[in-house]
Parts: structure tokens; C-alpha cells; sequence
């Protein structure tokens, strides 16, 4: 059902929904989009290296990428690209907008197109943050559920962005297979 | 000032207020109220484990347990249950619907219910919970304050709900004091 | 741009900006203001003890504390103390309120002045906190953001506002930084 290699349209950012040259061939138990979210890179001024990192680790993690995105920190842009990517993917993961900084607005964003949370899952992001940095504490991303999708906020930095998503990741396929319906457990 | 005994008259949802034999003689500081929230038992396909193994850890935790109910994901259902016996029990304990499935709603109509939350009651629970499980960190439930009662939800699962039931439990005589008015510590 | 030595005109609170001896040398980075919450301290029945040991640690802390302030336990009261600190201090600490009982609604006071909040900064008072007593699960108090301000809720009593305060107090600096929008880091 998903349109793979078709551009999204849609004003005031850029979403591209990716062509896997394998996609004939679907091992991977479900979807994934990754949202970046940075003034800068989406200006051009800096390169995206969050992004692709995050998606790396999702496919490492057998998650099929079938849409990538670049928006600026508006909150509007963020909210419709999450939008469209939960009728995309089953999971959404945002990286960038979680801090402190008046332009930081990526969970309330989220918080605004889900109708549920789940906070043990940004609590636990925090936790084993602190781990490394007692700057994690000052993440404000969340984990929320729009429909069937989950969407899933990690800080901007490449490497807070991976041991983020490291953290939780094996929280996924449970949350997702619930969400799916399948409520065997 | 509880009705004791006296089925309470509702639409879409069976409540019970239990009369206990002693009753006359209360050695209970505080009552206690539990739901279980269930399609599935709500339909009487499958029998509550829950609801009981939750009035039996109260009931050992010197909670006067005076109502009990069993409703379906359903959230106006949860809503009505909740509001009826916050004017029964100082503390009303739910078990189900605090998971990631389309149709867990519970913490969702607590909220709706509640004025004030306590977050560090779920945060513990959930901390307490990846000592035996990482999907504890998947648990939505919430602790919330509806006039001078404390609601708290808990998993569905037997095992999960006395557990964390367990992992608060001290905590829940201080707030309830505090909550009644007795405001010395 | 503070006024020092102005008392701050309201109806309803007693707030003051202080005026300090060498605020023509400045050595601190950031201003402060101690809010203390307490119906007992505004009715002049109980002495403020909390409010000038928050003060202090903050001064330790090279924070400069420009306004103090007292307000009973009403929601009303304190957000209009919020709003009024918050135009004279990037940190407003206030003490007081965040507990059970029916009159303690300085989180919901303080959410309702905050544009967006710091969850993980609360989360990490109550850790730290439960390494002292279980109890501190049950401190509401949270972190959250005013326009370029920060405003942190800690608990009423002396002992436990200055160590949940010493639990984030590390944190502050750098969140103040990016809030004052330096985004270098």
C-alpha cells in the first residue's frame, strides 16, 4: 500500500517516500520513516548526518525505511509531515527539536498529532542517557501513537540520536505488533 | 457514608458496592475500590483473575475493599465507573487497558476524570517493572487525583497488576492522608 | 533591565524585586527569582525558611537572585507571581505546593503559565529524591518554560527543596544557555 518511489506533495518541505530496489522482496516486518528536523540542514547549510544515521540503525534493526524527510523547526511543517508519514509507515522516527531552544518544538508537535503517549519509553531514553551525559535529562522528546503508527522523538545529535533509538529499540516490535491488532501476548 | 451493599444503578457497565459481613467493625484506615477493565471478561468470555488477585493485595494492605466493577475498553464506560466509585473509595485501583493496543484506553479516561496527577507514582511502577521486564517501560498507566481520591491503573495482566500495585503501595497511605485533609508530616 | 529595588506593584501577593548592594558589578551569569508557596507563610503564621534556603543555594550556585516572593496556595496567586517573575528572571524556583494535599496546585499553576516543559528535569528531583525516602515519588513539581525563563517547582519542606534543587542544579546553566538562544553546543 505504500507508494514507494512517488515524491509526497505538500507545501513547506521536502518528503520523499524512498524506492527499494529490493522491495519485491519484503523480509522486514514492518515500516519505518525518519523525519529530520533542523533549521539549518533544511536551509542547506549543514549536512543531514542524524538522518541517515537513524535510518541505518533502523534497518540494521530489519526495519523496512520507506520514507525519508527534512523540515524545519516549525512546528506546523513537523505536523503535517508526521501526518503523512503515519499513513506511510508504522513507525516514525523524528531526530532534532527535542531540546531547550525557543525553536525546539518537535514534542509538542508530535504531542499535538497523537491522541496517546507513552511515557516509559521517553523515560527510558532519559535513563539510559544519563548514563553517559546528565544533559540527557534535558530531552524533551516523546513517544507517542497516531492511529496504527508510532512516533518516536530523538535528540538532533547523530550520536544521542542513535543511543536513543538503541535504547528503546527492542521496545518496538512489541509496541508495534500490539498496535497492528495483534493482540496475542 | 458508603452505601454498603446497594447494587450501584448505571447504564453500560455492571458495578458492584460489596457489603462485608464485619463492616460494623472497621479496623481499615481507608476503602478501596477495583476495576477491571476488559472486553474480553466484560463479555464474559474470559474470567477476571485480575480484579480479584488486586482486592486480594489490598485487602492484605488493611484496605477496606468496598466496590468492585467490571467494564469494557470503552472509554466512557471507564469514565462513568470512575466517577461513580470516586465518591465510594478513597483509593480506586483499575487493572487493564494501560498497554499499547488500539482499544487501551484506560489512562486516557483517567486523566479525563482526574484534576491533579502524581507522575512519580508511574514512573515507579514502570522502574520497578524493568527490574522483571523491559516492556514495563510499555505500561501508559497513570495516578491521578479525582477530590479526595486517588485513582491508579494498573496492567491487565495478573502478575503485572500485583506487581505494581505492589511497588506503590507504600507510598498510597501518606497520600491518601495528605489527600483527606491531614495535612501534618 | 530588571528594576532593581522596585517592589513589583499586584494585587493579591506580596512580591519584591530586591535591590543588591553590588548589582553595579555583576559577576553572575544568570538572574533568579525563589517564589515560596505556602498558605501558613502568607498568613504570618509560619516562618519562610524554604524561600531563603533556596535563595542561598542559588547564590552559591552564582545565580543572582533578583525578586523573592510569597503567595498562598492559590492557583490564581501563583501564576500571576509566575508571570510577573518571569519578566524579571530567566530561573524562577518556587517552593511549596507540589505535593497531595487538596490545597497543593503549583504544578497545575505553573503548567498553565508554561509554554512547554522539561520532563526528564522532574523525573530526575524524584530519583535523586527516592535515594532519601520513597516519598519523593510523590512530589508533583515540575519544570517548564516561559517565554526566555525557566520555572522549576521544588517541595515545600526546607531540607527537600535544597536537595531537589542540588539534584538539577548542574542542569540549569546550559538549559538557560540555549534558552537565552546560545545554540552553540
Amino acid at each position: 500500500m505504500h507508494q514507494l518511489g512517488v515524491p509526497v506533495k505538500s507545501s513547506g518541505f521536502a518528503l520523499t517516500v524512498v524506492g527499494k530496489n529490493h522491495s519485491y522482496c519484503m523480509p522486514y516486518e514492518f515500516t519505518a520513516a525518519v523525519l529530520t528536523i533542523s533549521d539549518s540542514s533544511s536551509r542547506g547549510e549543514r549536512e543531514d548526518i542524524s538522518g541517515p544515521a537513524v535510518a541505518k540503525s533502523l534497518e540494521e534493526a530489519q526495519f523496512s525505511v520507506v520514507a525519508k524527510g527534512l523540515v524545519p523547526d516549525e512546528e506546523s511543517s513537523i505536523e503535517q509531515a508526521l501526518i503523512v508519514f503515519a499513513t506511510k509507515a508504522q513507525l516514525i522516527v523524528t531526530t532534532g527539536g527535542t531540546g531547550v531552544a525557543p525553536r525546539d518544538v518537535t514534542p509538542e508537535a508530535t504531542l499535538s498529532v497523537c491522541s496517546r503517549v507513552l511515557p516509559g519509553v521517553a523515560e527510558k531514553m532519559r535513563y539510559e542517557g544519563a548514563k553517559k551525559t546528565s544533559l540527557a535529562a534535558l530531552s524533551r522528546g516523546i513517544c507517542g501513537v497516531r492511529g496504527r503508527s508510532l512516533i518516536l522523538n530523538l535528540p538532533g545529535s547523530p550520536g544521542g540520536a542513535v543511543d536513543s533509538l538503541a535504547a528503546v529499540i527492542d521496545l518496538l516490535p512489541h509496541a508495534l505488533r500490539l498496535l497492528s491488532g495483534d493482540t496475542r501476548h
